[in-house]
């Protein structure tokens, strides 16, 4: 079993009958649906699940897990979702797979969420990983020429056929290739207040739990004091 | 002669040879447009539009004015755009036309920003007329039990066949019904920062002149310090 499908099970667990729980997107997280379709099917286990992407979306429908919207629940009571990177003060950039926008309103309307990474991911600080900025297509020439103008080393993200990707969102993602972010809430601050910007990869304060797979110690939980 | 075209015929006085103008929406702009267009055709002005939406552009295209879009200039040299409400201070208030982003784009690459309004719309207090939010729809009615939380007394817009309204990026708006907006940093600083809000109707800090269409005086210019 490999580090992602460890921690993918972990997680898995903490999902308890009765819970509505947000699904999250990418390699990872992807591990983490298939467990949980897997105890739907052959534990009855009785959930509402909420997905982040069309890409996962699918994956649960094809499990037969019982999906609603955001806006057809009251909150979530659980968000198990990948990460890009999670710092030492347990701070988090996401957006590798582009879904970063639905993972972080799903997110916001949790009671809990928890993170499964492997070890490569726990870093001192954030920003070897580049941060994705979902952008209105409209005007985003104009914002990459603020970013490289403000130093922050941005390109835009193309697909294979050489054009701009779109998100589920249909906007574009730049990404800044930072090396170190030092302090993240006022990049945040300042990426909020961009005009065209709809939102950015930084997760800040949002955590509770983080379950990490290390090839030597097996599975490490970690519970984020909020 | 109406004040709406007093002030529009006035405004597309400042648009010179060369120039790059940012062509605003909604009723009053669209007198701005018809008199740029005239002055295209009659008076082989050369100049370059950019468009703050699909109803804009469609116009231009009629009058035969050249366009670009925002990413294919350098910047804009003058955008002229209509206003729902500007404070004694000169802050204002956009979106009534739901183009608040694209005017909003093109206004923050822009050297000059002329608003033009009847005096009906010169206020001491923003507020009366509801402020608008342009929101991403997955998510919405988390984003409306949170504005009605924090009392901001959202509604969301509707279409006379009673579905929410799409702007040109398919997103929703949420009018706030305010009465007052007795601090507009504040609420711009807070309303850019929920995760959902891909823009709101807040433009602070922007306008360079004022022209006011008046029933008594006539068309009145303010030049605003900044």
């Amino acid at each position: 079993m490999n580090l992602k499908q460890m921690v993918g099970i972990e997680a898995a667990k903490y999902v308890k009958d009765g819970m509505t729980v947000g699904l999250g997107t990418g390699s990872t997280a992807y591990f983490m649906v298939e467990e949980i379709g897997r105890r739907v099917k052959e534990e009855n286990l009785n959930i509402v699940g909420v997905t982040t992407s069309k890409a996962t979306e699918k994956q649960a429908l094809s499990l037969g897990i019982p999906l609603k919207s955001i806006d057809e629940v009251d909150f979530v009571d659980l968000t198990i979702d990948g990460a890009d990177e999670i710092s030492e003060d347990y701070q988090g950039t996401k957006g590798g797979g582009a879904a970063l926008l639905f993972e972080k309103i799903v997110a916001t309307y949790s009671k809990e969420v928890i993170w499964i990474v492997d070890e490569s991911k726990m870093v001192k600080h954030l920003g070897a990983f580049p941060l994705p900025v979902e952008v209105i297509p409209y005007g985003s020439d104009q914002l990459l020429r603020k970013f490289t103008a403000k130093e922050l080393n941005p390109k835009i993200r193309l697909t294979e056929d050489g054009n701009p990707l779109l998100t589920d969102s249909k906007n574009y993602i730049i990404d800044l290739y930072l090396e170190d972010i030092s302090a993240p809430q006022e990049l945040a601050v300042w990426l909020d207040h961009q005009v065209g910007v709809v939102e950015h990869g930084l997760f800040l304060d949002m955590v509770t739990r983080v379950i990490i797979g290390t090839s030597t110690e097996g599975v490490k939980t970690i519970n984020v004091p909020r």
